[in-house]
């Protein structure tokens, strides 16, 4: 169901190349994964990601437990039938959600009770309830239930939030049978070092097939997460994929490659979209503004997506000023592609030996 | 700049087949032109249009004037460039929009006085002036600047309306002067036959390239809408192409193209695709209906487009319900779709001898 080949290490830092294969197809990493929260990466289509070149994307247990609900996705025959998505996909577990989104939660080492955001119905998810869904869902790769802790905290609180996450992580191992599925473990700690490396081990005692780092980007200073993110892949197998969960900016994904992660997922370029914002090779551009009202450019000359080979800054523009869709559309679609794009050029720079090179002329032009 | 060569007459009707030539591609009538109100057919880029198969869109001067400014579109080098569409555009002139949205009117012989819907600042358009935004943003084919009297209303004020368009026409036709746009006279006359008739005689002596019948699908009944298409095609020469403006629903298309109408638009197909609601070969249907909640077929079976080979309308329903953008995509495709895809199974059915077989099928089909 899973294998990962470490096909090139950099010389330079923890960067490297991979193979990941799993049920759908095999893909290289490090790789972005665009995130379709509720069974659609927004505004595109399936075609539009091929088109792209993304070959996983994630989705999210919580949502699609909440609406349209586990069983009918099951009834349409999973989830990749039911958006007609015919790659990869990865399901988050919904931990991170139920502390961030819903209501009135109440924590045991049992589940979490919590009140659905959109309609304040009462839920009770357990680590079994969670296997449950994510195995109707039937993606490639499910995430364990775990317990994010907020940010900030205090060493007590994220402590325990580690311990829950082992605990529930060994009885989401035992609720896993299926074989077409990976089932990958969350380490929490919170910005504490010792405490990540105590989650790392439990975890990798478990023996998971991939591992995540989880609970970063949530506030703290990026500093703090560069540092965990060392500390945590450094006690991580070398053999097994690391996915850093939510992260992020482009900035982000350049450093946590630096740091040895394969695999990435962040919102960020379809909300950025919805809000007239591009990923540029010099930076993020806020499109709506006025001064590219007669910008017949397109909006990163370096890019070479369906977006910029058809559109210019001063049309976008307009379809932002006039409230059309067709704006969230080709930001959406040049911002997921910036990332999948960024993560090509990354690996390309690794495997000829050009990593060091390629990270610091990206961090020379690229300003945030 | 415009040709137009009827291939075929129907024997038993008026319908007749079409090859009309414009600047960027020739396209074959009856036609259905998606609307691109603001450059942009809701949702959809260029290339899906490609795919659907349109030929021809229409554009708003009166939208496009306000915002950004046909100084703007000009500079981009036109709209066709401004939007990236390589096939036909026609642009409405505006009138039916200063009087359907604009507010505090003041019309004379001169010109109208408004107020924009968007911010409130006073405008001045004359047929002169309009002529000149429509020469900026380039379309293949512009219409005249005509009063649109609403419905209803008395003989006296469509009368003064068919006069005021007629005078209107003329200072239209001397205004314009691009040889590779064609420019279209407008029929006004409301719901009365001798003013229909009037406006039409007025326009002929003009001898325009191509006459439109205005002011219809306005609230009146739809048998007094035939009549009235009835009478106003009885009079116009038939070796020129016959544009019923604003309309309209699958049957009124049928309807029209029975009665010798070449060109149609409508708002409709992405506007119902906004309220969840997409054509069907069996009439309309509200996707989001809960009944279509565990519906794994396609939104119509008997289609071929792209939506509906590859999404369901279970699928379909909860991107409604979690208010997914891609809901708004998926269903103006598929509704777009349905009516280009009509006018060429229309057009087939003319040339192969068999329309009053193909309307009669329809309609027992199709329910509304």
């Amino acid at each position: 169901m899973l294998s990962f080949n470490i096909t090139c290490q950099d010389s330079s830092s923890s960067a490297r190349l991979g193979k990941l294969k799993l049920s759908h197809a095999e893909i290289e990493t490090p790789v972005f994964m665009p995130v379709g929260t509720q069974a659609t990466v927004k505004t595109l289509t399936p075609d539009d990601l091929y088109d792209i070149g993304a070959g996983i994307i994630l989705s999210n247990t919580y949502h699609l437990y909440l609406r349209p609900g586990a069983d009918l996705i099951e009834k349409a025959g999973g989830l990749h039938s039911f958006m007609n998505w015919k790659r990869n996909i990865l399901t988050d577990s919904g931990g991170f959600q139920v502390f961030s989104l819903s209501k009135l939660r109440k924590i045991t080492d049992e589940g979490v009770e919590f009140r659905s955001h959109l309609d304040g119905s009462k839920h009770f998810l357990t680590p079994e309830l969670v296997m449950e869904i994510e195995q109707k869902l039937g993606a490639d790769i499910a995430m364990c239930f775990d317990e994010c802790a907020p940010y900030p905290c205090t060493y007590e609180e994220a402590k325990r939030a580690v311990e829950r996450t082992t605990l529930w992580a060994r009885r989401c191992q035992e609720a896993h049978y299926r074989q077409d599925q990976a089932l990958f473990g969350i380490i929490q700690g919170n910005i504490f070092p010792e405490l990540r490396q105590k989650s790392a081990a439990d975890l990798i005692r478990l023996d998971f097939p991939g591992y995540a780092i989880g609970g970063l980007s949530v506030g703290e200073p990026k500093e703090i997460m560069y540092d965990i993110l060392q500390v945590t892949n450094s006690v991580l197998p070398v053999n097994k994929p690391r996915y850093l969960m939510g992260v992020g900016e482009p900035e982000d994904l350049l450093e946590g490659v630096k740091r040895g992660v394969d695999m990435f997922d962040c919102v960020l370029p379809t909300r950025l979209a919805r809000h007239g914002t591009a990923y540029t090779s010099h930076g993020k551009i806020t499109v709506r503004n006025a001064g590219f009202a007669e910008d017949f450019s397109p909006i990163d000359e370096e890019c070479s997506c369906y977006v910029c080979k058809n559109y210019s800054r001063a049309y976008i523009r307009h379809l932002i000023k006039a409230e059309e869709i067709l704006a969230h559309r080709l930001l959406s679609y040049h911002n997921v592609y910036f990332l999948v794009q960024l993560m090509e050029n990354t690996r390309n720079s690794i495997s000829e030996g050009r990593f060091d090179e390629f990270y610091r002329d990206f961090f020379k032009k690229y300003s945030f």
